[in-house]
C-alpha cells in the first residue's frame, strides 16, 4: 500500500492526476444496500476475485452479491450453500453450476484454462468427501489441476503405498482426515510436497467435531504440515493456489 | 464376593467357622497410623500385590506402606517416586532398587521367573523413553517378558517396518507416543495383537500436555486400541498383565 | 510388513514370481467407483473383515461396500446405521438383519460358530442399552459368547455383588457407564478380568456428553482399566476379540 | 435485612434511637489501612466468624487481619498459610496453633466445646490427606465432631465396608477424593447422610488438576450429594456445620 | 453393610435362618427382562424409594419400571419426562400426575404428610422456572414443605431484601439461576441457611450452556453452599430432604 | 442505597414519612402472579426501564411482563423474540413493532427524541447483521443516534479505511464481528473512541460458536477495547448509552 | 487515515508539500536496532502515548523502548514489570518510580495535572490488589482521580452499600474481582455508571485461573458491563480515560 | 515408496541385486544404543537430513545423535535446547553455534550458499522474537534467504503499510504473533504471497498461552492463511523452505 500511497502521490505532484481522482482510486469497492460491500480490488491484492461465504446471509443476499460480481469476473464462486438456497439461487444465476457434494456455486466463463500447478487431494476416508471436494473444486476454479486420491486411512495403509507414486508428482498436497487425522503424518513423513491438512468434522465422541484431527495436524510430529480450520476445504484451496502460483513466476 | 459370602455362611452354618472368625477374613486389610489401609487381599482379587502411587505421598508413609509389603509379598512396586525420594527411601529399605528414568522401586525377590506372555513396548521417540520404561518396569515385575522397540515414530516409518516381524511375535502391544500419537493408528493397521495406547506429555503448544495424544488414540480409525491416561506406562503394563494371563489359564 | 518384502524379493530370486505379480499381491485392496478402496487383505492382517463404519456415508454407498464386502466374507457388520438407511438398505441386501436398538446391519452366513471365549457386557443403567448392545451383536459377530449384565450401576451395588459369580466366568469384560461412570472403578476393584471400558453420551449438563465419564475411566484408580471413545461399544468389542483369540492361540 | 431495615426504622420512628446512631449500627466493620474491612457482623449473619483466606495476602496483611479478629471471637481461623508464611506468624500471635499437613492457622480459646454435630470425613487416598484434613481441623473449629476414615478408595471396597456401620452413625458426611472420585457415588449408594463431596487435585495427566473428580461428583448417579470446589476442604467442612446445626435448632 | 453381615453370620450361627435365606435377604432387586434391575430396597438404603430418570429410556421401559414401583411403595416420581412420552404414560398408569413445566410424572397416594421440614426454593429470572419446578415438586414427594421466591436476581436486589425475612424462615435453601448465577453469593452472604445452589443452562454465548453459572457456584466466595449438576432441581430437592431430615430424628 | 437508607431514617426522625410508609416506598417492585416482579425503580437506577430477555419465557409470560411494563414507561423493549412468539405478541400488544432481523419487540411513545449522543455500529461481515442490528435497535431505544458501517472486515481493509473519517465523528463505537475478530483491533488501533466489542457466533469449526472472536477481543493488543458476551448485541448498546450520558450530564 | 491521505494529496496538489516530504509524515515511528518500532504517533491516535508491556521483554530491550519514549513524551509507563527487573531499570532511567504492588515502572513530568474525570476502583477482597492498583497507577498517569474502594466482596455485602453513596459520585467505575466475581453483577444493578469488570486470576481448583471470574462478568445479569482480560488493570484504566474523556470534549 | 519396491523387485528380478542387499537399502536407519534411530534416509525424501527436537532428551542423548547425524550431513540442526544443556555440548561438538534467543544448535559446514527462494518473517512485538528467530534461523539452514520485519502489530498499522513494498518482494511469509493475533488476518488480506502463521504464547490471561492466537489464525478471514503449532518457528521455516523449493525445480 505504501509504494501506491507514493505513486499517487508523486502523479498528483506531477499534474498527472487530480487529488480526488487519485483518492478514487483508492477506495476500490462498491456499495450494496448498506448490507455488503463489494471488494473489487481484491483480484488485484490477492490474484483472485472475492469468494462469497454463504452461511448466515439469506438467498436474497447472496444473489444481490454474487450477480455484482459476475459483472466484474469471469470465475465466481460461493461455497457453504445449502441445497434449498440453492434450488431458490440457481435458476436466477445464469451459467452457474451448483455442486451438492461440496455445497458449491460456480459460475465460470473463463475462455481457456491456464494451469498454476497440481494439486494432489487426499482422503482418509469416505465420509470426508464432501470437504474433499470443497478443495477440489475451489482449487479448479483457482487454476490448478486436480488429482484425486480418496479412502486411502491409515487403517489399510497399503491403500496409501499404492498411490505414492502418483502423490509424488503433485506439486502441492491437501489432506482431508476426520477422525483422529493421522494420515497428515504418514503422507508428512513420506514426500517432499508441501502439506496442506484439513481435519474434518467427521467422528463422534471424542473428537469433538473436528479438534482432535485438529490437534492432530497441529502436533505433526513430520515436517512440512501446515493446517487450516476445521473443514475448511476451501482454505486450504486457497492457499494451494497461491504456493502453485509462487512457481509459476 | 458374592459367592464367597455364600461361602462363609454356609461354613458358618456347618459350624466350621465361627461368626467372628469368619468376619475377621473378610476385613482382609492392615490400617497404618490411620493414614493407610494396606489391602493385603488384592493379589488374590486381582493376582498382584498392591501397587505404591508415590506422589503427593510423603518419604515417611511410602516408607511406612513399602516395608509392610514387603512382609506379605516377594515383588513389591512403588511408582513416581522422585529422585529426592528415592534417596531417602533406598537406604532405608533393603534390596530396593531405584530406577531414575521410569522414576520406579522395585524389590523382587521372586526365586524364579515365570513368564506369562511377551509384551512389545513401542515408542515413537527418544523422548518419551521415561513412560515406556515405566511400563517396561512395571510388566517385568509382574511376569512379562519384555520386547523394547523405541524412536520408530511415523516421521521415518520404514524404521516401524523393519520392526514389524519382530512386533508381531509379541502377545500384546503396549503403544508409547507423544506430540500427535500416530504411531498407535499405524500400528493399529497393521496388526493383530491388542494395543494398549499410553498418549505422553512430549510436546508443545497445542498437545495441551498429552490431550492431543490422547485424542488421536481415542479416536484411532484403526481397531484393536484401547487406552490408558497420559503418562500412564504402569497401567498399560498392569492391562497388559491381565491380558496375558488369560491365555496361561 | 518387511518379512513379506523379504520373501517376495526371495521369491522373484528365485524365479518363481515375476516382479509384476509379487507387486499385485502386496496391493491388497478394491477400487469402488474412486469414492472407496475395500481393504480386502484386512482379514489377513487383523483376523477380522472390514467393518463398515455408517455415519457421514450415503445408503447408496454402504450399499456399494457392503454388497462387494459380501463377496469376499461370511461376515459383514455395518455400525451406526440409522433406521432411515436400514430401510434403504434391508431390502437390497439380502439375508441381512438390522437391530434398531443397538444400530447395526449384520450379514452373517458362517456355518458354524467357532467361540473365541466370552465377554462379559456390563452396563450401569437402561439408557445405556443402545451401546451395550452395539458391543454385545459386534463381539457375536466376531466369534465370542456373549453375557450380559444390565443395569447394576453403584446407586444401588448389591445388584452388583449378586452377579459377581457369574461376572468372573468370563475371559474379558466390557463395561458401559454414562454420567460419572464410577461402575469401572468398582468392578476394576473386584475382578482379574482385563477391563474394556466403555463411556456413554448420557447424562446432562457437567457430563458433558460423556467427557465426564470418560474422564473417570481414563483416571480410575483401579487397574486392568483401559478405554475406548464414548459409545463405542463397536470398539470395545473388537479389543475383546483380539484379547480373547490370544487365549485360543 | 429488610426486616433489620424495619425494626431499626421503628425504633427511630419511637424516638429509642437517633438516625446516626441506627445508621452505625447497620455498617458493621471495620477498615483496615484501606486494604481490608474486617466484617465484624458475619458471626451474627452466618453463625461463624469470618475466615481468612491466606492465599495472594502477605504475611503482613494476613497478621493485621487475624489479630484484628482476634479482638472479637475467640475462635480465628486462617487457610491456604504456606509454611514460610507460618514461620513469621506464629512468633507474633500469641496462642496461634499452625497445622502443616491441612497448612490452617487456628487461634481457638474456647471455655468449652458445644457440639453441634458429628461429621464424618473420608478420603479415598493417602495423597488426599491434606484436603481430608482442611476439612476436619475447620469442622472443629465450627463446633463439630470429627470421625476420620481414610484411605478407603474403591480400588479395594471391603475397606469401605467394614467402616460402614462407624460411618453410618455421624451426622453429615464429608466425602474426599482425587483421580476419578468414585467414592462419592458407592458411599452415596450406602447411607442416607447427606454427603459433601470435596474433588482433590491428586492425579495426573486426564485428571486436569481435579477436573475429572469434580465432573464425577456433579454426575453422580447416587443421589443426596452435593460438591463443593476442588481442593475446598474448608467450604465442606463450613457447610457441614450449617447443616448439623439445623438439627440443634 | 458389614454390620448386616455380622448379623446374618450371627443368625445363621444361631441356627435362626439358614445360610440360602439369609442370601436371598441381602440380593433385594427385582429384574424386569433384563433390561432392568428395581432397586426394592433403596427406601432402606437411602429413606426414599428409587426414582426413574426419564431421558434415554423407551415409554415402555419406563412404563414397566413405574408400574413395578408402584406395587412396592405410595409414591413413585419420574424425572425428565418429554410432553410426547408423559402422554403415552399417562393414560396407562393410573393415579399419576404430569407437570408439564417441571416434567414430571408423580404418583402420590400418601394418606398424610408428615413434614421433615420447609425448604425455600429461590430462582434469579422468570427462565428459570422449569428447574426450580422441579425440585420443588421433587422435595415435595419427599416430604417437605415449600416456599417459592422467584424472579429476584441481583440485577433488582431489592427483590431479594424484601423476603429475606421470608427466606430465613426455612430450613434449608435451593438456589437456582442460569447466565452468571450471582444470586447465590448473595443470599450466601446473607443467611445461617445450608444453600444448595443448581446452576441453570439458561444464557447464551459465553455461558456455554450453564457452565458460567456452575463455575460461579463452585468459587462462590460465600460459605455454606454446595452445587449440584446443571438443571438438577432433582438432586438439590433431594439432598435438602436428606439434610432436613437430619433434624427429625 | 445507603445514603437513601439515611434520607428515610432521617424523615422518620422528623417525623415527615411513618416508618411503614418509608418501608413501602423501598420494595419497588410489583409481582405478577408469582413468576415475575416487575422491577419498577430499574429507571431511577439505572435510567432506562427494565428490558425483557425472551428466551426461556413463554409467549404468556411476555405478554404479562410487557403489557405491565407499557403501563409505567413510554418505551418498552424485548430482546430475543422469535418470528413464532413476536406472531403471536403483536396483535395482543398494541403500538409494538417486530424486527424479524434482530428480533426485537418494540414500544417506542416517546413524544420527542432526546439524543444522549452519536454511536458508531461497525460490523465486519454481511452475517453479523441480525447482532449489529440487535446493538442498533437498542441503542435508538436508550437515545443514541446510530451511524451503521456495515461489511467491512479485514480482508478488505481499505473499506474500512475509507470510512474513518465518519466513525470518527461517533462518540462511541460498537464493534460487531464473528470469525476471528480482528476487525477490534485494527480499529482500536486508529481511533480515540471508546470501543465496545461484540464476538458473533459466525464461523464454523474452530470458531467454537463464538469463543474464538471473543477470545481475540480479550486479548486485543489495541487499547481502549472492552468485551460483552458473545452476541449481545443488546448489552453492547447499553453500555454504548451509559457512556454516552456521562457527556451530557 | 483516509482524510488525512485526502489532506496529504491536496497539500501536494497545491505544492504545498513534495511528495516525499508528505510520505515521511506518514510514516510515523522510530526503529530501535531492528527489533522494536516506536509509534511515535499514537498520541496523535489515541490521546495517549504507546504503554510499553513487560512481560517477555530483557531489561536491556525495555530500557532502550522507555528512554526513548522519554525524549518524546512528559508521561511514560511500563507495566508488569518484575521486581528482578526494576531492580535494573530504574537506577538507569533517572525520575522513575517503581511501584512494587502494581509492578508499573512509571515517569511523571508533568507540569500540572488536567483531571479528565473521576473513575471508582473497586476490589472485592484484598488479594485482588495487585491487578487493582495496576489500575489505579495507569488511571492516573492517564489524567484521572482515583477513588479507592478496597475488600468490599459480596460475602459481606454491607460494606458495598455502605460506600454507594460514594461510588455515585464517579463518572466511570472498574471492579476487579476474582474468585466467582459476582461483585461485578451486584454493583450493576445499583448504580448509572458504565461499569469496567476486570477479572483476576485469584482462586484455586475450578477458578481456573481466572476464567470462572470472567465468565461470570461477561454473562452479568446487569446491564452496562463491559469486560477486559484476567488481570487486564491496565486495559480497564485505559478504557475508562478514553470513556472520561468523552465527557470533557 | 511403491515405486521403489517395484524397482527393487525388478533389479532382484535382473539378478542386479541380490534380495539381501536390496532390503538393507530399504532399512535405511541407524541405531544409537537402542534409545534412539537416525533416520538417515529423510533427506532423500524430504530434502533436509532429520532436525533433533531437544526438549525431553538429555544432553548426553541429544550430543549422541547430533554427532552421528555430523557425519553424515553439512548441516545440522536442533531446537529447544535450554541454555543449560548447551553449555555442555557446545565445548563437545566441534563447529557448532548456539543462539540464545532462539535457543537452536547449528552445524553449518555448507562451501556455498545456494538460494531457494526469500521468506519474509514478521512479527507483532518484540516479545514474539525467540520464535521469530526460531524460524529464521531453520529457514537459513534450510536455503532460504531471509528478511525481517519486527515490531508491526496493528496496534501501530503504519508500521505494516510502511514495509509492505519490501514485504511484496519475498516468496513466502512467516507470520509470528501472540495475544490476538490479529496481525495474521491484516496481512492476509494485503499480500499475495502465501502466509504461514505461526501463534506464540506471548500473552496473559485469557490467551490461553497461545490458543487465542492460535484460534484467530485458523479463523481468519483472510484467505491464504495456513497454521502451524503454537510457538512453532521451527515447523513455519520447514514449510517455507518446501513451499520455496518448488519454485526452483
Amino acid at each position: 500500500m505504501s509504494n501506491e500511497i507514493k505513486e499517487w502521490l508523486k502523479k498528483v505532484e506531477a499534474g498527472e492526476l487530480r487529488a480526488e481522482e487519485a483518492y478514487e482510486q483508492i477506495k476500490g469497492y462498491e456499495d450494496i444496500d448498506g448490507f455488503a460491500k463489494i471488494d473489487v480490488q481484491r483480484v488485484k491484492r490477492k490474484g483472485f476475485p472475492e469468494v462469497i461465504y454463504g452461511e448466515g446471509k439469506t438467498a436474497e443476499q447472496i444473489q444481490a452479491i454474487f450477480s455484482r460480481l459476475m459483472t466484474h469476473h469471469e470465475t465466481v464462486l460461493a461455497t457453504r450453500i445449502s441445497k434449498e438456497k440453492a434450488e431458490q439461487l440457481v435458476p436466477q444465476l445464469v451459467h452457474v453450476t451448483y455442486d451438492e457434494c461440496s455445497r458449491t456455486l460456480l459460475y465460470d466463463e473463463r475462455k481457456s484454462f491456464r494451469s498454476y500447478g497440481k494439486v494432489g487431494v487426499l482422503c482418509a476416508g469416505t465420509s470426508d468427501l464432501p470437504v474433499a471436494e470443497e478443495a477440489a473444486i475451489t482449487a479448479q476454479a483457482m487454476g490448478l489441476e486436480i488429482a484425486r486420491f480418496y479412502d486411502i486411512g491409515v487403517a489399510g495403509i497399503h491403500r496409501l503405498f499404492d498411490q505414492l507414486e502418483q502423490i509424488r508428482t503433485c506439486d502441492v498436497l491437501i489432506v482431508v482426515a476426520g477422525m483422529e487425522g493421522a494420515l497428515v503424518s504418514v503422507v508428512g513423513g513420506l514426500v517432499q510436497q508441501p502439506i496442506l491438512a484439513v481435519p474434518t468434522s467427521i467422528g463422534y465422541g471424542a473428537s469433538f467435531h473436528g479438534v482432535a484431527a485438529l490437534l492432530t495436524m497441529l502436533n505433526s510430529c513430520a515436517s512440512g504440515v501446515s493446517v487450516v480450520n476445521i473443514d475448511n476445504g476451501f482454505g486450504a484451496a486457497y492457499q494451494a493456489a497461491l504456493i502453485s502460483r509462487i512457481k509459476k513466476e
